[in-house]
C-alpha cells in the first residue's frame, strides 16, 4: 500500500474539480505531493488544463499502478468517458459522470489499488437528479464501504485546527434535541481512534464545546451541558480518552487555548466551522474518520461561478490530497 | 465635554479591576491615554498597586475637574469608602462597593462631569446578593439612562472586527423562538445609527449573518434565514442602511471577508463571541450602543483566580479607556 498512488474524483466537471486536479499536479514538484490521478473525463481535464493555461499533459491510464509509473509525465487519468468541458453550466451528464468518477475512485481504494480517496467537489442537488440517494459524498463513501452513516465522523482540519461538528447539516432549531451522550460519545471515540491510528497522535487530547454561552453556566442557560454533554465527556475519560469539557466555545480558538488540545468537538455546523474557516481558509480539508478506507476532501464546494476563470486556489486540493497520502502511511505504514 | 475626563469604575475588589485600574495609569503615557479617573475605594486601588509594585501614586481627588487638573499625578479616585484588598476572595461587603462604584460613575457621566463610562469587571451572582437586580452592568446603566433593555446594544469591538449578538445569555435552544424580524432591525438600527455617531462611519456597513448552516441553503434548514432575518435586511436597506444578509456565518469571519464590512449583526452569543475571542483575545471592548452616554468596558471577567497575582494584563483596559475617550469625541467634538 505505500507505494499506491492516490484516487483524485473529478468531482462535478462544470465546478472547480477539474482544473484544481490540473493545478495540483502543477505544483506536484514544488509541494512534494505523492503520485495520485484522476478519475473522470480525460476530455474534460484536458481542456481545464488548456482554459487554465497550465502547462501539464493529461493522459490516459489503464490502472493505478500505471498511474503511479507514469506521473512524473503529467496528469494520469483512469478515463470512465468522453464529456463537454462548459465550466459554470452544470448539466445531468455531468453530474452522471461525477456520480461515476465518485463511485470508481471509490472502488479503486476498497480494492487496495489505491491508497486513498480524495474527492473533488460536487453538488448534492445536481446529483440527486442523477440518482444520488446521499445526503452527501461522506454518507455515500460510509454506504459503499458498508459503514452507518452515524459512524461516519466528519473533521475539518487545517494547520491551525482540527474541528469534529457532533452534528451537521441540520438547522440550529433541531441541534438540542439531536444532541445525545450517546451520538457525542461514539463520534468522539471515533474521532479519537482516528487521531491515534491515522495521525499518529498515540494520545489525542479532545476539547468539547459546551452548546450553551459560556458553556451553560451551571445550568442557568440550558441543561444540555451539564445533561447531555458532561456524561459524555465522563464516558470518554472513563474509556480512557483525553478529554475535557464541556468548555464555553467562545473562549476555545483563541491560539493559547488551540495550544492545549488536537481536536475540538463542537455541537453543531458553525461552532465548528466559524473557527476553522477563519483560521484556515484557504486550506482546510474535510476528513472522513471511522471509515476501512482514508477519505479526505478540500473542504470547498464547486465554485460554478468563478469556474473556467483560473481563480480557483488549488491550497485545499494540496492540503487535501499530502493528508490523505500521510494518513494512509501512519494507517498501513 | 471634550476635556472632561473618564470615569472608571473599581468593579468587585476581589478581581482584577483593581489593579487593572492602576496597571492602565502605569502605561498612560506610553499609550497617549486620555485622563481618567477611578471611583471606588482609593485603599483598594492603593493596596492593588503596591500588590501589583506598580509606581503609581494613589490620591483621592474631590471632583473629576480636580481629577483632571492631577491626572499627571498618579491615579486620582473619587474615593467612595474604605475597603478591604482580599484578591480572589470575593465578599459582600466589596460587592456593595462595586455596586456604589457603577451607581456613582455612572451619575458622574449622566450628570456630564465625567465625559464617558468605563465599567469594571463585576461577578452578577456576588453584586445580586446585596441588592443588584439586573441580568448585568449593560441593564443597569440603561436603566440608569431611562433607556428600555431592548434599546441597549452590546458590540463588542477590537483591532480585527466588530459584532453584535442580537440574542446575548440566552440558552441556545430558545435563541430560534426570540429572533423576531423586529428585534433584528430594532438592534440592527441602533447599532448602525451608533456607528456613525461615535464611531465616524458615515456609511457603516452591516453584516448580518444567517442562523442555520449555510443560511439555511433556501430553506432547506431551517426557515428562520428567510422568514425572519432576510425581512430584517430588507427593512434596513429599505430605511437606507448598507446592511446584507443573511450571510453563511462559517464565511463571515476571514480576513478577506471582513473587509467587506464594518460591524457583524449575529444572531447568538457564541456566533459572535467565537469569531472576535479568537481574533482579539486581548483586547476586546464591550460597547453599549443606543445610550445617551458612552459606555465602554473591557471584555473579560472579575478572573479571581489570577486576581493580585501580577498575571492579568491591561490590554483591554486599556482598548476600553481609549475607545471610550474616541466615542466621546466622535459624538460631543
Amino acid at each position: 500500500m505505500g507505494t499506491a498512488p492516490l484516487a483524485l474524483s473529478m468531482g462535478d466537471p462544470a465546478g472547480i474539480g477539474p482544473e484544481l486536479a490540473v493545478a495540483a499536479r502543477a505544483l506536484a514538484g514544488e509541494r512534494s505531493l505523492p503520485p495520485f490521478f484522476a478519475v473522470g473525463s480525460r476530455q474534460i481535464f484536458a481542456a481545464a488544463a488548456q482554459a487554465r493555461g497550465a502547462d501539464v499533459p493529461v493522459f490516459a491510464v489503464q490502472s493505478p499502478a500505471e498511474a503511479a509509473a507514469r506521473f512524473g509525465e503529467g496528469l494520469p487519468v483512469i478515463d470512465i468517458g468522453e464529456g463537454i468541458y462548459a465550466p459554470g453550466r452544470p448539466d445531468d451528464a455531468g453530474a452522471a459522470l461525477a456520480l461515476a468518477s465518485l463511485a470508481r475512485a471509490t472502488a479503486l481504494v476498497r480494492e487496495g489499488r489505491a491508497a486513498a480517496l480524495v474527492t473533488g467537489p460536487i453538488a448534492k442537488n445536481l446529483l440527486a437528479r442523477v440518482g444520488f440517494d446521499h445526503p452527501g459524498q461522506t454518507e455515500f463513501v460510509a454506504a459503499a464501504c458498508g459503514i452507518a452513516p452515524e459512524c461516519a465522523v466528519m473533521m475539518l482540519a487545517g494547520p491551525n485546527l482540527r474541528v469534529v461538528p457532533i452534528t451537521v447539516h441540520v438547522a440550529l432549531a433541531h441541534v438540542p434535541q439531536m444532541l445525545t451522550t450517546g451520538l457525542i460519545t461514539t463520534r468522539s471515540t471515533i474521532a479519537a481512534t482516528a487521531l491515534a491510528a491515522d495521525f499518529g497522535l498515540a494520545h489525542p487530547r479532545l476539547a468539547v464545546a459546551g452548546l450553551n454561552p459560556h458553556a451553560g453556566e451551571a445550568g442557568r442557560m440550558g441543561h444540555e451541558d451539564s445533561g447531555v454533554i458532561a456524561p459524555a465527556v465522563a464516558a470518554l475519560r472513563a474509556a480512557g480518552i483525553d478529554a475535557r469539557g464541556p468548555l464555553p466555545a467562545d473562549t476555545m480558538f483563541h491560539a493559547a487555548a488551540r495550544a492545549t488540545y488536537d481536536v475540538a468537538i463542537c455541537m453543531y455546523h458553525d461552532q465548528a466551522l466559524i473557527p476553522i474557516k477563519l483560521l484556515d481558509f484557504d486550506d482546510g480539508v474535510n476528513v472522513t474518520l471511522g471509515l476501512p478506507i482514508v477519505r479526505t476532501s478540500p473542504d470547498h464546494g464547486t465554485a460554478f461561478d468563478i469556474a473556467g476563470t483560473g481563480m480557483a486556489r488549488p491550497g485545499a486540493t494540496i492540503a487535501a490530497l499530502r493528508m490523505a497520502a500521510a494518513c494512509a502511511a501512519h494507517r498501513h505504514g
